[in-house]
């Protein structure tokens, strides 16, 4: 999407929120953009919160409104940028506005509201729980914000071999540990070692020094082993260190630098 | 505040307390600024140990004691502090103390004196002891002889984007973690997983690598997503692993080289 | 093994087959060694998940034909790889079959079918279900398709003497810690500290960061020793980390430099 | 000590025994050197099994003719070293032998010996246990034999700015994380966090990511500030990791640079 240059000096309410809600510039986010980020911010807080029965319960009035006014936020958001989108040549009139509507950001902005149509927040199924989890969805909207998300997806794409490289290692060790600790201890504790699938939970909380504690060899021989792999976590958690800290750090010193010449880019192309 | 040279051969009780206290030379610390740092140090050390009622109770006299003690070194050094303040020709007469008293140094100096007058260490109301505990505001003073916390402000500073970025991406991750396995196990165990942010504790202390044990998921697909998330957190502790490391070994060399040139500031300015 | 060029424009379904299984080109493996990696693959997750009675109980005929299924495949591929290495003159005739047996690779494909000879999943004696699982032998396959175990056994090659210091400074700081801890806890807690093996395995989680949580020191002593340990574990880990990362990083650019100039070396030689 | 050269083709038992014994050559360790190395981590792994009664109960004549077997090879090594240090100018004759026995690796070798006095292995006293402890002594031995710990304690040393630094910012982590519990869960659970050094045992596990879980917050508010500990332990281990793996390849790098130039350089100087 081209960037939209006012044609007179007073531009109309169309073009200036057209501006507010789509416009980049030297300065980085407009005001309405902070708000909605920070009301995005907000919904999230809100589902999240909740999902806890105890705090719902308290304040049942407090999310009941909150509710109402997310949705109204979002479905209104959604209708102002249908009607300001108008200002780009390339969503013009009706037509204009039927391609606007199946570009992936605006579809996004449409699946971000659905969810509110489940209703209010409580204890009902389990089911109407989760689908009401979908809200969640409202923090893909910070794509249209961020670039943030494309930089971390460039660094792990650059160093997808060595990552991919650390994971197949990582994994061989899981295998290895656990196969072990299923042959030394699978007879004495078959809960935990009693298959190999059971004994890489513990392989996986060992390797990665995590160590709920919930299961651990009992005797020598498995304490042995479990040693070797625990040391074995601590040259796992060397591996994707430094590749990772180095690739980010190149991508973020070249993303500050590219700031100041960068505006040209808009959100919705 | 500009370094003060005494005019004559021999200076005054004033003028050589006024160096003692907030002289800055070629040998770093005054032996005087030295005592003081130690006094500092074993206060807290007393206000920590002074919490522990087997202690305390085992050795009334010498709590009782070091709480005077304590109380007047620093009463002493405050009001020694607002004399030898007048060499300096800012802080000169009752109106330049009148100054010095609201400077941010002389004020954290007050601040540091006054939880003293709540009185002896022992087991009385939560509220009386945690009110004690501002005297470990008494730390605060090391702002006085220390660049460490300036330096260490300044590589956060430096690196705040990359390190802000980390804790985003660190707080997406518990966010998705336990929305999952509270959408897994949350009829499960609803004490653990009963809401998300109930499951955001398992999160934290999984993707931290921390690994408590009081909590973890039962399900094999809740392991499956459990492990997936320990692994996350061995990617999250290398991101912020070489950011610091670099900014702050950086740091940390350039003071070192400044340490030759750089006398001329004083800590009061 | 030199590379072998086809002698006429219609090559022989031998050289083709020849070409599929041990050929390397620009595309790196064939859509026949793409296909074997991922049998080995499965055949490795039905292996694991076999161990685990729950699911063989639920499924037996599933297992019981992936049994006879990967037996057929991984017999089928040693045969044909004994026809079609004829193209390649060092092992053309009898007697260069004889020669072609007894290489490295060709020996590991034999081992690698005879667990299969054990019989089906079940939950049979401990030694037959041991046995079985030598089955995972078909991992060491991958030897033939992949550089990235000869790449990682360089790195720990070429850094093996800060690696060999640091693990030997690990071993020193988990035997001065298990010593302290055995003297100071042995007789309060001789299950856990009754001896210094004993309190290896404490030291070794406390000292890897894993720290399960079976055993800990009880007493303030212990405590504080505990607490050196758990810092110097920060240390232990800070060592290795940017040892392999640079060294991995390294390798790893090298390798991937040289995947354009090196396809000349083939896998059996 | 000057390196010997022997003054005829043919040298005596005592030269040669010399040369063997202290000789440093382009080839490193002498085979005698290399067996009394041996010898040494033979006896540490004696004396740390020989702590595990349920092993000595076991093999109770092995652990007797070992204990007799070690006292022998160390007091006849010591013998040896005595006679034989008279090849050097410096230690020639009754005087200069007495000059020998007060160098510190002459007396860390007497040191060594004395603990084999008390005695066989077995369940008495915890007093003599601890006492016979001392043989680990034996391992300060090493000293003779490897620059390592030299290089370690040269980079620790050069560093020590950095590392000091590090763990200051750890301390006052622990002591405001530890300080903060205190105040938030010390009445609920006493003997956890009911006085601040109480509470440092929590907040040293979590920060350093061991988490025993034998403490944990159990308020929502405790949680709060227990995760925020976690996540600062994430940069805690992230700061000295950089810090020390570059020292430490540094010094490595320059020490394997080293072998080729420096074998002028005896232990017993």
């Amino acid at each position: 999407m081209p960037e939209v240059t006012p044609t007179n000096a007073y531009p109309s309410a169309q073009a200036r929120a057209y501006q507010a809600l789509y416009g980049t510039g030297p300065a980085g986010l407009s005001p309405t953009q902070r708000a909605l980020a920070g009301l995005i911010v907000a919904s999230v807080v809100t589902t999240v919160v909740g999902t806890e029965d105890t705090v719902v319960q308290r304040l049942p009035v407090v999310f009941d409104f909150l509710e109402v006014f997310f949705a109204t936020v979002f479905v209104t958001e959604y209708l102002v940028r249908l009607w300001v989108v108008g200002v780009n040549p390339l969503y013009r009139g009706l037509r204009g506005r039927m391609r606007y509507i199946v570009t992936p950001l605006a579809l996004l902005d449409l699946l971000a509201i659905a969810p509110f149509a489940l209703g209010v927040f409580g204890a009902e199924s389990m089911v109407l729980r989760v689908a009401r989890l979908l809200r969640l969805v409202v923090l893909a909207k910070f794509v249209r914000f961020s670039k943030a998300i494309r930089l971390l997806a460039g660094v792990v794409h650059a160093r997808r071999f060595e990552l991919g490289f650390t994971a197949l290692v990582g994994l061989a060790v899981v295998l290895l540990a656990s196969t072990l600790l299923y042959v030394i201890e699978g007879e004495l504790q078959p809960d935990a070692f009693g298959s190999i699938p059971r004994a890489m939970w513990w392989a996986v909380a060992t390797l990665t020094t995590v160590g709920y504690g919930d299961v651990y060899p009992h005797t020598a021989l498995g304490r042995v082993f479990g040693s070797i792999t625990a040391f074995a976590g601590v040259g796992l958690i060397a591996m994707p260190t430094g590749i990772l800290a180095a690739a980010l750090s190149d991508a973020l010193t070249k993303a500050r630098e590219g700031v100041r010449v960068d505006h040209t880019d808009t959100d919705a192309d």
